[in-house]
């Protein structure tokens, strides 16, 4: 039951007509229709999407409290303009409509096409509809109805020992798929401080979502919220925080398998650098540089271009004091080729799950990413869109 | 002529043998083995190549001679260490013994994969006979020789009222092609002091070759190089600077043309923003970003991608002052889509070279770059490379 898994929450699903056939409208409320607490996580582009906006605004506005979010596939609502923060508005005001709530408790997001304006009508005359079929059993429809070009539904749930939390997720990555967006929607029955919630939330995000990186691109539309209803009363905020790391750590994994084009998921481990910072921004420039996602995807332990991109990144960097290892067998040391098993390299790398490790040598700084390569599949999912 | 269109120089290019078949090895020199004037830019990255700082290490010492050059290709020398570097060094004092000349004014450069030692026995024992097919009548065959994924040479010859100066190139950009460089070698019979000659390569560099953005990836080998063999007496800097530069154009529009993969190149221009640094940094995360990429190989007027790319490149960005243009139509007002005539857009995206202006509205800072879309073509020379 994923997202209504936790007491207090219902969702559903449904076609409303944005894309050709698949499900493209979703609901998540609360099952009595009262505002419980909510917080949030934003892309930080500044090409950020109207229903971003609405929603920061309304949050912050109103001391973060949600009663529900409406959810649309198929269209971003970005690059839209003020009609677009009109129909984010009219959008939520008809899910409030709907639910008989304070639209102002009422958040929306959007995801897909950028450009062009939501099909409203469609989406006005869905709504209540959609809300009559509200239900703890629609988790899976509502998980279904946010995806894009998604192959498969993200879900999760961890049970603690006085509280559930679940969550779904849509999109690939840091991000930016071609229909452009990372959706994820967190509930939970646990009662803590808004600002224990947001902080649990920023940190997860940061150590899960945040370390996947399908193309280096941020998208317009990104957000992660999380509701907590507070039905099971208070909870344990270290544990609730390691369940929301494992529900994020889990969607995460689940995007990074279903991204677009992916043949290989690289779990790149930078060590020894200067800081920790450093060592992001290292593992960062690896992910996204083409030359490397090329050779993970023709399976090829090119581990000069890992130094290369190593060495462009601005950070501190000696190739003397570096090594490289691809499944754990070291294939260079010094900034040069040493002797191993190579075979056993090649093994590793037909893998689906490719594991480096990128060994500076120079401190204790390190940083550990979701790296996805770059083959054919991908071009093709982006290429064509309009 | 290029590279020897200019008095005082020759060269010749052969198959060594580092390489299967095609030429691999070329020599640049002074056609009286004296040395002159020379100066060099280098790649940036922190992973360079033992070629590179035996180059840098070398003007340094002797205050910007050199009599000679002698080039590599199939194998960039690069990851390879202190066996690297003395490696380096006896392919430059092959050359100084095989030309008579001191080998402290021989430089080196090698281009081609990385973590492989220089096979020095065919490099050693071409050598010699290569030094004997030094003529004006060679930079062709050095042209071709330096080429590695290249499908065509790239010369270029432009002649003042008092100089000659003449250039060859091999690469595709920013760079990092396949096989990991972009070498520039340029000659004139000018006579200017080093500290000039310095600057206007530097500058020149930065106008044309760093503009070129093939995939974001700065290779451990790039070099530029001007040798000034002052035959012809003092030039005006003013008129010299600017042939520089139109050779450096030529030559970098040839490897754009030449880039791996590549179907589309895209002249690509950010104006308005808040200074001209600000403008290089949205031109630069617009070019490598991979959804923008995609877009242009399928001839996808896609702005809300190059939108999305600008709002996250970490500058002053205000989508509602921004507009687009593909062609000089304008197809994006204030972040949001505008009439336009889309066959007119539709036409223009269908050319080899497109052009787009992101303008941002805010101030006059501008930069131009040079975009390469990416398709299958990237791939398959990327991915498959031991």
């Amino acid at each position: 039951m994923s997202v209504t898994a936790a007491l207090g929450f219902v969702a559903a699903g449904c076609h409303a007509g944005i894309k050709r056939r698949r499900p493209d409208l979703a609901l998540l409320a609360t099952d009595d229709g009262r505002p419980v607490t909510a917080v949030a996580v934003f892309t930080q582009n500044k090409f950020a999407a109207p229903p971003v906006l609405l929603d920061r605004a309304r949050l912050a506005a109103n001391g973060g409290k949600a009663s529900a979010v409406i959810v649309n596939s198929g269209n971003a609502n970005a690059g839209t303009g003020k009609a677009g923060l009109a129909d984010a508005e009219r959008m939520g005001q008809a899910a409030a409509d709907a639910l008989g709530v304070d639209p102002e408790t009422v958040l929306v997001c959007s995801t897909g096409i950028i450009g062009t304006p939501l099909p409203m009508d469609v989406i006005l005359k869905a709504t209540p509809r959609l809300a009559k079929k509200l239900s703890r059993e629609g988790a899976e429809d509502a998980a279904r109805a946010i995806l894009t070009t998604d192959k498969v539904a993200k879900q999760a749930v961890v049970r603690g020992s006085s509280f559930t939390l679940g969550g779904m997720a849509k999109g690939c990555g840091m991000i930016a798929p071609n229909m452009a967006t990372m959706l994820a929607f967190l509930t939970t029955d646990a009662e803590l401080p808004r600002d224990t919630l947001q902080r649990i939330l920023a940190d997860a995000s940061d150590r899960t979502f945040n370390t996947l990186n399908v193309d280096g691109a941020t998208s317009t539309n990104d957000t992660a919220m999380l509701f907590a209803s507070g039905r099971r009363g208070k909870a344990d905020p270290a544990e609730f925080a390691d369940a929301v790391h494992k529900v994020c750590e889990e969607l995460t994994l689940q995007m990074a398998k279903d991204a677009e084009g992916m043949t290989k998921m690289v779990m790149l481990k930078v060590t020894g650098a200067a800081s920790d910072a450093e060592a992001r921004t290292a593992a960062k420039n690896i992910a996204e540089n083409n030359l490397v996602k090329c050779s993970w995807y023709g399976s090829d332990p090119y581990w000069g271009r890992l130094l290369g991109a190593a060495g462009s990144a601005g950070i501190d960097f000696d190739p003397d004091k570096s090594s490289v290892a691809y499944g754990g067998i070291i294939v260079s040391r010094a900034g040069t080729n040493v002797d191993h098993d190579a075979d056993a390299v090649a093994r590793h790398m037909k893998n689906e799950k490719i594991e480096i490790e990128v060994a500076l040598g120079l401190g204790k700084g390190q940083a550990q990413v979701i790296g996805i390569d770059l083959g054919p599949g991908y071009i093709k999912e982006n290429s064509k869109t309009s």
